[in-house]
């Protein structure tokens, strides 16, 4: 039954081009060229003609299809839709931190819920996904304090309230709630977001960079991903349009590209210098994708990196600023893990501070900034608050962008008042401020102290390197399989590190993404490991590991 | 310059086809055929080449671009990024909801800050949009006490907040923490949303329709927009694909289709018979739509209809379902105006108790209706709250939605909460039901009351007619305009409508949305004005528009 799906996915996505719904034949017109087109990403990227089989596999185990796949597609056989007849864009489309070990997790999670002792773990261990929350961390409370009075105002003049509530949580909802229109929190705000919530913003994007922010360049969104695709929407035109990508990269971008119809272009990082940008690779890689006839229209720099928890060198930085100038290209610059640095001998620049720092201004790089409340040491996902800055793009485009961002109408207020928060949190002599930085530091350092031990164990382990978490959340380790292991996963027809990832999970309840999700130098395993279970459990997550490790060593050892 | 604007507009529509940035030649596969193809929507709709320039003219009075249009955009001359080599469905997608009107409502608005003196009126009123908080509606007091304990958690087990909250409030608060995982409301949930909100929606439901509702149907999204979205992804593979919009239609379904590059085919309602849905018409555009080469995939129904207001009657329901099951259509059932009926003839019946009650299950039909916190008499816009219920598709392609839904994660977890307080308001007999039910009913009551007044004024205007607002939040009435104002409108290359509608605010401060932002027989001409104004303002706005509409008449009468 697997082998069925795996091969049906990859008869479909072969057969991108067939409209069968329809009598009249669309060739004519068509777009979508078969995956062996020269042009396209993935005949360049050798894991996903494997990954993209994964994702359907995936089908076999998801709640939905699990019950019994053939039998239940068939009885839809009268209704219109089917994978045959679906955007194909659609179909090719993958997020692997969402997939199959995800979803078998889910699935033993709900066995240990019928019956504990139906695995040797008590217990599922998300290292998926940046989800800091649903691992135990606490919300910082005066973020909190302030939306809980925005959401419900009648309460700020009650006396009891004062008992309840940080006396500068009280005043900060006071000046919010003046800042907004009518003080209506449940009112659709301007398409870009409150506009003196972005005067607060921009406010502290000038203190964070020493460079001036204009609120009119800031987009307020629901998290940080809305942003992307909107760039994406605005900038991809067909599969010809390429953007370039890391790689190992967070999927958000390869799923985006593929949904808007446009070809990754993949540039590698350099795991032996950890992780490091070669600007060298990013010229190979543009004249390469120009001599597929690809229009390279930007470049997408994650920093921190994620999965790779690399923080960018000022000069390198420098370098990739001239590169997209020179280039013509937008910088598409990732920064939702500004606040997690966990070395001393690194800091964050924004890239838009290192341009203007190089002279160049509004009119000379377009360079877009995303942020997120999801991230940094406020972990606030579940609030999806984010932002993205625009510069460098003339006013006639800038009306384009608004014009996508208001067919939306607006993203969430709270989520925009956390983003406000967020960019100007409590200062020294604010009442908040003691109990605020301890929260802050309390967590940072904790996380750090995490990255570290984790970092050690998997260094430890026989066949594994492990590159160290300057910043971000994630560790993302490169594991030497030996042959017999990887024959054993072919024989099930799963990418290698998916079949070490399985394996784990189902020995340990710790689930980690496989690299191949992200995308690797070919031939080489990964898999990408958050920092984030509470720091009393990292020992015993450590010692599973290791465990584990040992034992897969001893089965598979050549 | 308008006329700068508006021609250089509709060059650019002209040329879809250029990559002026590339040096490869992409006419090969480039999938966008200039507007004259004779399966594009608009070519059928005669509006739109109107429409179209003026979304552009629209440039020409935004913040952004009002500055120096010219010169400013000449200084970008070294950035990547212009009008020619953006994703050109981008440049065809288009929202009159914020448009022109509300761009020069915004400017007035400021002008009135500078000088109170500046106009002949002292505020703007925003009749453009159905956002009842900006225009002074109060939320619902139990729904905002429960998000604001979700918001801040350890408030709950303090002695004030019993006196600062209803008992039944606090009790639901502790229920949906319970129900989050972890209780980690900063967290990212499942990407259809926290199962146990859905089990309450589900509930929510089986309570209306009388038939039974999955928690697994159900995927909880920002607002209903996003949904909306995702199904046209799911659908539109190109131009070819078709999409069934009522004419007049809410302009989310036309700037959806053309950001996914599909065909709106448009079925016209029948303002004669109060806005009719007559399914002789849905045969015969089906039928063109066909000839022209078009696959219709789907059907959009609006009910209670926006802008138009008409709450369908259940024979005629029944008609569209039968209609979409013997033409094998996927119905989009836009309902989220389910709580907004106004005159005691209509209720409101979703499409899903429809199909049941005719006998077809799950596997007879493919429907997915749209619900959103926006609306009804919560109208929570900026909660961004909603969710789509889809039914009638196979496990295979649920799991396509769900990797779709996944890519974003998951949406905001206080726009889950209410979306399940809203599907679950209190009960006879818990404490805050009393005071629930009179906010309900006072906002209910007051809308069919304000509805109903500037329905008669609209109606004693010379060349005016307009039907009445059963449901939604909207009045739709058509003026017959006189050949000079026509021509006077032509003259500075605006839609009459949009003429009329400006002369509107700049005379009165009432902000409108013309009729050709939605569609509308050729010819004839309307504008949406939403029945949102506090009632105390209702009676200054119908003298304002009777005497604004008198002199308009006595300036341009034939």
């Amino acid at each position: 039954m697997r082998r069925f799906v795996a091969d049906k996915a990859t008869r479909l996505i072969k057969r991108h081009s067939t409209c069968s719904p329809c009598l009249v034949s669309h060739s004519r017109l068509h777009s979508h060229p078969p995956l062996s087109h020269p042009t396209l990403p993935f005949s360049s990227f050798p894991q996903s003609s494997i990954s993209s089989s994964l994702s359907f596999f995936i089908s076999a185990l998801h709640p939905f299809s699990s019950a019994n796949f053939n039998s239940m597609s068939s009885n839809y056989s009268t209704t219109p839709v089917t994978l045959q007849t679906i955007n194909p864009k659609v179909l090719k489309c993958e997020y692997a931190v969402r997939g199959e070990i995800v979803t078998l997790a889910q699935k033993l999670e709900q066995e240990l819920k019928q019956n504990p002792d139906s695995h040797p773990f008590d217990e599922i261990l998300y290292c998926n996904i940046g989800n800091p929350q649903s691992l135990g961390q606490q919300p910082i409370t005066f973020f909190r304090e302030v939306l809980a009075l925005c959401d419900h105002p009648p309460i700020l003049d009650r006396s009891e309230t004062q008992g309840l509530f940080s006396a500068d949580a009280i005043e900060r909802a006071f000046q919010i709630l003046d800042q907004i229109p009518g003080r209506a929190t449940g009112a659709y705000s301007h398409s870009q977001g409150i506009k003196r919530l972005r005067d607060t913003i921009a406010a502290g994007i000038e203190a964070r960079d020493g460079y001036p922010a204009d609120p009119n360049d800031i987009f307020l969104t629901d998290g940080a991903s809305p942003a992307v695709h909107m760039m994406m929407q605005l900038l991809i035109r067909s599969e010809e349009d390429g953007i370039l990508c890391p790689i190992p990269q967070y999927p958000l971008y390869s799923a985006s590209i593929a949904l808007h119809g446009g070809t990754l272009v993949p540039y590698y990082l350099d795991e032996a210098t950890g992780w490091g940008l070669e600007i060298s690779e990013l010229k190979n890689q543009l004249e390469t994708a120009k001599s597929k006839g690809l229009c390279v229209r930007a470049l997408v720099v994650i920093n921190p990196g994620n999965p790779t928890g690399q923080v960018l060198a000022e000069d390198n930085q420098r370098k990739i600023v001239e590169f997209c100038k020179n280039e013509g290209l937008v910088l598409l610059a990732d920064e939702v893990y500004q606040e997690n640095i966990y070395v001393p001998d690194k800091q964050f620049h924004s890239f838009k501070k290192i341009s203007r720092s190089m002279g160049y201004g509004e009119k000379d790089i377009s360079l877009v900034s995303f942020q997120s409340v999801s991230k940094g040491y406020y972990g606030e996902c579940g609030k999806r608050g984010g932002y993205m800055e625009v510069t460098g793009f003339s006013p006639e485009i800038r009306e384009q962008i608004y014009k996508v961002a208001s067919v939306n109408l607006c993203s969430n207020i709270s989520g925009q008042i956390l983003a406000s928060l967020v960019m100007n949190p409590p200062k020294v002599g604010d009442e908040s401020f003691e109990s605020y930085n301890a929260e802050k530091d309390g967590i940072l350092s904790s996380l750090a102290r995490r990255a570290k031990t984790l970092e050690d164990a998997f260094n430890n382990l026989e066949g594994v390197t492990c590159n160290r978490a300057e910043g971000a959340m994630y560790l993302f380790p490169r594991i030497e399989l030996p042959q017999k292991a990887i024959k054993a996963a072919e024989a099930v027809k799963t990418a290698p590190d998916a079949f070490y990832a399985r394996r784990l999970l189902n020995a340990t309840g710790v689930v980690v993404v496989p690299g191949s999700g992200f995308g690797q130098v070919p031939g080489t395993w990964h898999f990408r490991c958050t920092i984030l279970p509470q720091e009393d459990k990292i020992p015993a997550i450590a010692s599973h590991l290791t465990e584990f490790h040992k034992k897969f060593m001893d089965e598979f050892r050549d």
